[in-house]
């Protein structure tokens, strides 16, 4: 979907090298796991680990392997059915909800359906010259399961976070970095901005189509909000208030007793939150994290600011210090102007989402290396709130 | 709200007399009901007609009446509780589901609450110095009072189009004008163009904030798409094939056996459709109506283009035949730059509403007169059908 | 309508007699009703008093006039669709959930079907040789529309008691007479007793079957179980301890937050319930209603003792002190020995309802003058407190 | 785990070698599981395996050693929550959808706990003077666990007959007899009988209060309907007539388009179902299973016949071939005279369900050996068909 157009003759091998490390990253994430843990779906957003382990494997063999590999033997065709996702053309899908109901295949089945796969890829990725299509597929499939790597490490986190023993993932997981001390504001005019990807690396197509966007003249926070700082939000009553709260907000404040982000649980009069290493006091020099946009919304709305749009964002984010969250933004999740999807099924790619969802920018602790950018567009619900999400002020 | 700065004397009957002819224009749209119309909510986005007559007076009542005219006695105190709606600032609300099931207060005792407010309000209008904030105040109720007409029209075809008796509202109500015959699209040049009002005469919070926005070059439908055009996309079986459709627009069509516009009736082979004249055939050359964001949508898919966004629609509507349906935008509902939410009550008036929605741009057959303009921005989450909506293709 | 004064003891004039006088007395508990009363379902459970009207009176059509009456002209053919309600094997059904929505046909619409079906009637009832088939299906009917006038008793309390005016029915609608303040037990011996029905007047065919019931020796309490009794019951914490209930009841109580009777609000620390007179102070010496099967039973075990079989009550009801109040039984409503339904549409008339509920014995204030005998058996779903429901203790 | 080999007749070894006997059939009921099929809830009314080890585990730890066994320690302080069932007045429960979500404890974690408490019990077990309160309690902590590995074999079989693999349990699990070659009616006369346990070995209290109860004559079939009759009703389109039916299976029927018993696929125009071998075709010479209450009495009526009463079932029982299925009779679940709940927390154990359920007797091939007799009482909601439920006719 890019073009490598590099004269490097080391290309080849290159696609090999960054398949293996790729698929050998996905392992490695989940290698603190039980066997148990692979299984569930505590909610429908969630999937289970395994889920995640087949369908990124489903991809290559579907839109690669089959294709375009002749001696290629399919590993069981009924994975088809079970790994398939939202894409439509393919075939039909697994109810998500069903996805927790499904012992078999087990898991051993799907590292040996990986194994299988990957052996394969290593044989087609070892031909000398590799047609450009197969290396722009390469890529995509690459890019793909890096975003099921963040999602793995969400999901982990919400099975985990969700079993009343709150067990650790990982004792010695990094804790974010914890700096926010000063804010101060950046000062952007107005002006034309060009906004949209420019380059020779990959990106999604929801990325393309670099354009230009008028911009009045504001400012942004150069520092995300606070755990602190929300926290004050919280006790100034802000849950208990609708006039910072959109309609839909106030309706899911209420009917589900939102009073703090994901994750926290008062004991004891203090809060305390789940990470990755188990059960913490909160941290409050930490950025604010797992917060829906509806709370994001309110809490710019009680500081009398708001959250900036994906255009005020990207043209500023040179100066911005971001990556530790992904930030809300006050923008709706729709084309850039020009937007084609691709024919087939790996059209369907991202367009099919353009409705419903509020745009994020930046990058979050559980985001590949290397695998955001300037020009990135993560989406969700404005209700979701189990990414590691924060708060950018604008006004 | 706006600023009226007319130095002709005439200025307080012209109130009195706005106010006098918006208001019976309410009670002449009810004229052909039964008495049991006026009572049910077939649906939670429906509002039963008695509630709106009462709501509209309520907004006289609270924001007018009882701070500004010290000799005013509330006509019920209970009704606040019953009449309220979105306005949290004010007091509890009454779920909206419950509506329905609302016997009292009875139509008759309404109609007296109306006249109640009225004489009342006869009284504030004919002050001889009508302070201006009161003036902005009545020309806010009188619009919102005319949102709620077009309101009233669209829940009693509801009403009545969702009765298996399906009876006419009004025997010799208009048809739409209809004359789509020959389509031609007109060229707008990649430009900054100025969005937003501007002018003295009333407009709504989300419409101010005049700003610049830049557009590449586009083309947009001089006519709507027509139901022959539609019912073309229908046969083409448009329905169900999930590419044409948005993710979210898919499960729509599967959940809901969706198969055509809101209010077709296949009967004998032939598509008809209720009307407030009762059951017709489908006019080919009329435009499309009944239509969800997500139809329209897949529509303009289907046809290889797409919605306009609601800065393209205003930027060339000048140039276009509008009117007579609302048209469906590729725009999320989102604040201008610098939008602020008014203090108080009246503040929630639209800022709340500004998630999950979708941009309409135009009017409709149901419009009262003189209520819309280019800049109105009207808004419905995608999956509603039961305004007058249409659709306009971009490319 | 009319009044036959004939002072003959013959037959015909005696069923048009009680034709007119039953139907006459389903008119007057409409009396007191707005035409807005007649229209609204808070709740599935409930039905609209318009449908009450109309089905009755399209049962009469149905199973009378249009077979036995060759004159007869229909009044509405789409009427059979609207008043149908369970009769499977004549017509599809109107979902019960849609009765709330249907504005038309109109109250007036719905008199003036009553009042063509009863000048049919009343032709027919003239005949001097009513063949004994009608004579029995007119029984049925007058006994199905007493049935639906206390329905159209217990569903415009429904109504009126849930809407926030709480309006009365009556002003002077009689109390209850109060007079629960002796309790004693009656002894009833180990032996064989006759169960259903035995006679030559009307009965269901629910009680048919005249068979023998073995019962050990038991003790059946005189009177019911008083207000005051039951509000020792809810001081004692009785809505907080699970040991008191089924576990159906105790998931019920916790979903629904029960904490008291239907009706029942506490006002100022003290409590109150809405009657048909409206809002009045309860009264400790009248006996408990609204209650659940699931409260009965709660009660019951908190007291040490439980409800009684319907055979025990049937046993022993010559000695006991009924009529106010429906009995909850711990029988559950099944077949006696060799039923069988009747053929054909009025087969379905209460065998189709003999699982999942429990029976009641007895009557209450709003059951029709000699509606209820020793053999009736009424019957619920053990989760519905909206008919007069009352408590007996046996041990 | 381990076996005690003492060739004493006294009574404490007894124990120890019952206790042994009954909770290592529980692990060889799991031993074909894979690690993944012990977590899944693919319904609500299914349990993961674990869980039932665990919950069966925890009686023993909560009502024997805790109370019991000074030097006990508890395994897991947290295990009482996850582990607790429907015993109210131990502990607050996990709701019981929530199980499927648990992916720990771990398997490993649960055998564990397995271990840990057995070899307490046998510590237990092995005192000289066991004191008959504690004989009492592992007799009914047997019987639990006999009625877990009964819910464990149909748990399992739902689990894996809802696996789009459908993988086979054990591929040489046991075909139950088949042999409804000839049916015959055995004639009871009119009589007293005797209903409910008499002897010195163990029961549920639910089967206590041996009673008379009268009988008319009656006619039992000596076989179960076989699957070839129940095709029989199928192919005569049972499902698609409501007359066979109870208005709340009807409504069963048509919400969940109901057309064959659990377990049936049809495939290639022949019915096939899955049973813990595997998929195979329906064995028409076997009794059918797998069918709702609904069902059972659907087919009897068809056959213009019904389902015995539990009290038919239980006095004819000594001349019928049955426990191959558990048989749905037509008596509610309701107490017996006399019945009282037990003081506590073991009191719930069986009353609390005596409420919208319905009676069956006999036994089924998952029911293990010596679990049932003449005077046990099953019982399930009509709407259950995961069970291996059967239907015989009477008249």
């Amino acid at each position: 979907m890019n073009s490598n157009t590099s004269t490097q003759p080391v290309a080849p091998p290159t696609y090999l090298a960054q398949y293996a490390q790729t698929r050998k990253r996905t392992v490695s994430i989940c290698a603190p796991l039980e066997t148990e843990d692979y299984v569930v779906q505590p909610v429908e957003f969630v999937s289970p680990p395994k889920w995640h382990l087949g369908h990124t494997t489903w991809f290559f063999e579907t839109f690669i392997l089959k294709p375009h590999l002749p001696e290629y033997e399919e590993f069981n065709p009924q994975y088809n059915f079970v790994f398939n996702s939202y894409y439509e053309a393919v075939g039909a899908r697994v109810v998500r909800t069903d996805r927790g109901n499904l012992s078999r295949p087990t898991v051993t089945d799907i590292y040996q359906y990986r194994h299988h796969v990957d052996e394969a890829m290593a044989l087609l990725l070892s031909y000398p010259h590799l047609p450009k299509e197969i290396e722009e597929l390469v890529t995509l499939g690459l890019n793909h399961e890096e975003q099921h790597q963040e999602l793995l490490l969400t999901d982990i986190k919400y099975i985990l976070g969700h079993n009343p023993l709150l067990p650790p993932y990982n004792h010695s997981y990094p804790t974010a970095e914890a700096s926010l001390n000063q804010e101060s504001y950046i000062k952007m005019p107005a002006d034309l901005y060009e906004i949209g990807y420019k380059g020779n690396a990959f990106y999604f197509d929801n990325e393309k189509g670099r354009h230009q966007v008028y911009l009045g003249a504001y400012e942004l926070c150069t520092q995300l909000v606070s755990t602190a700082a929300y926290l004050e939000f919280m006790e100034a009553g802000g849950y208990k208030d609708h006039k910072y709260w959109h309609a839909d907000g106030w309706e899911w404040v209420k009917n589900n007793q939102q009073e703090a982000p994901l994750y926290w649980h008062k004991i004891n009069k203090e809060w305390h939150h789940y990470t990755l290493r188990g059960l913490e006091k909160i941290n409050p020099t930490e950025p604010v994290t797992h917060v829906s946009w509806y709370e994001a919304a309110a809490f710019a709305a009680w500081k009398g600011q708001r959250l900036p749009t994906e255009f005020e964002w990207e043209a500023a984010a040179p100066k911005l210090n971001w990556g530790q969250r992904w930030e809300w933004t006050e923008s709706a999740y729709l084309p850039y102007p020009n937007y084609i999807k691709a024919p087939g099924a790996l059209g369907e790619y991202n367009g099919k989402f353009m409705i419903n969802q509020m745009v994020l920018r930046g990058a979050s602790d559980f985001t590949p290396p290397n695998h955001s950018r300037l020009t990135y567009r993560n989406f969700f619900q404005p209700v979701m709130q189990w990414q590691l999400t924060g708060i950018r002020l604008a006004k």
